[in-house]
């Protein structure tokens, strides 16, 4: 997922002259997560500090949110999360009482997440925290962003807007900034139900996901703005659309399906919000009713726009 | 892998109280790599800039080189390196050429090994580069280092030193520093043939490696210092002993077998050397004929021993 102009190129150059041995995936990069031969999904994910986070997180917040943050780029394949990998590089000298907050924040999300940690390994870092979490685990009917069709619907769960509210003015919303809750078990469910034809978590914020969907599915988008799911601090905060599509760290499922499975939608859904906010169209491009779309922030702390 | 005093203690504190969620995988952390229950091995190593490589690395070498020590883990366990994920910090301004070398010599190794690049991410870094590789693939008959037995043989692949000798000489040895080529293969033969007790590879030299499978095999061994396989450079060089067992960047195998089975053992080896270094004791401790251990040396670049 682009977060900077640099990370195409950097992107390309990886996949450009890739060699294509073995059996090729079933979903190949480029989705939220592969899906490999036999119905294995992994993903990855890192979070680098003074990149990813900064002090509104504690230590044991970190180490949640990179387990929520994998989790749910599975969930939104249709993926079981069953185990992972942890990558962790350190400074010196060794700050162990970050290490073993950043370890209980990791373990209670692995808990919440049924993910077992199976390996990895510890590195000294001449600069910043670094952790890359790669994960596993099994697909039975994996969803991408690419089924999209012209006059499908479009859903998102939960409520947009929550951690950029947080990180903005404080509140309430810190919580979903610090300990990300994405619906892993419904994503699961959605897939397996067949009512959902494309499928992804909203990370970098839904005017950007919205437009990796739109772009996998070959079509456009319309959102109604007055649609989208608030809670009350955003949908009282005068930033109100710029959190709600510009900025990321939603962790909500986006997905698109016939407006009339609405009603067998909300019946798998149970008690997690599930909104309809537009549609899918056949004419390129997105569109906001109701409003402009603010231009999409760079989400992550000290990004800069020069590279 | 600990390679400096504070690793142990991040180590315990990711592990102590990890949740143990799901099915055990049938080998756990603390081994090359993690068995899952299904007979996937799956493992994660990390290269930093100036702690994993400095400038005698070009771009391609470490790209190169994180498959290699990535799959070397998984060959030592009996595993096929089949797919990885690639999760690569790297700081603004972006340098493009130093990506496209990276690439270059990851594509020649993901080639080399049979594995195919799925995933990952990459992120911006304030400090270093940091290069976290997780490689995936099916074992049939996982080896690990916990089956060796008082009374077997020791043996090791190809030469050892040659790294060490290439970092602190220059010279051939420079090309085993840059570009090792673990024996994969044929550490999935000796898995599958059921001749070897226990195996793994060596990646922070023969004292530190030969340590950690005696302690996971409950039991000691004796090594001859003069049986030690050398190439013509560490042959000649005055430190041979020092390179050979104190540093590490060998990716080379060290297994058990009793002795009888060398013929057996030579036949499925082919070209790769396989030479017998001593045996496995009852009583604990590592000990050298014909001299002394040099102490470990810390062979990560510019690590502090303070930590």
């Amino acid at each position: 997922m682009p977060d900077d102009p640099g990370e195409r190129s950097i992107i390309d150059a990886l996949l450009e002259g890739r060699p294509r041995v073995g059996p090729p995936p079933i979903v190949d990069v480029g989705d939220d997560v592969a899906v490999l031969p036999g119905g294995l999904a992994v993903g990855a994910d890192t979070m680098v500090e003074g990149v990813h986070w900064d002090d509104k997180l504690s230590p044991a917040d970190v180490g949640w949110k990179l387990v929520a943050v994998n989790a749910s780029d599975l969930g939104a394949t249709g993926a079981r999360p069953a185990w992972c990998t942890l990558s962790l590089s350190l400074p010196r000298p060794l700050d162990l009482s970050w290490v073993r907050g950043f370890a209980a924040g990791l373990h209670a999300a692995l808990a919440a997440f049924g993910v077992r940690l199976v390996g990895g390994d510890t590195t000294r870092s001449p600069g910043p925290r670094v952790a890359a979490l790669t994960m596993g685990g099994p697909v039975a009917r994996p969803l991408t962003r690419a089924g999209g069709r012209p006059g499908d619907a479009l859903f998102v769960t939960g409520t947009l807007g929550d951690a950029a509210a947080g990180f903005a003015e404080g509140g309430p919303g810190l919580a979903a900034l610090r300990r990300p809750a994405p619906p892993v078990a419904l994503g699961v469910a959605l897939a397996e139900s067949g009512l959902v034809n494309a499928m992804m978590d909203i990370s970098d914020g839904l005017f950007t996901d919205l437009s990796r969907l739109c772009a996998a599915s070959r079509c456009g988008a319309t959102v109604e703005a007055a649609a989208l799911p608030a809670s009350p601090q955003v949908a009282a905060s005068p930033q109100r659309l710029a959190h709600q599509v510009a900025w990321g760290d939603d962790y909500q499922l986006l997905f698109t399906a016939p407006a009339e499975r609405l009603p067998a939608l909300r019946q798998l859904s149970g008690d997690t919000p599930l909104t309809p906010i537009g549609r899918l169209d056949a004419a390129p491009g997105l569109r906001l009713v109701g409003a402009d779309w603010p231009a999409p922030a760079l989400h992550h702390f000290g990004d800069s726009p020069a590279c």
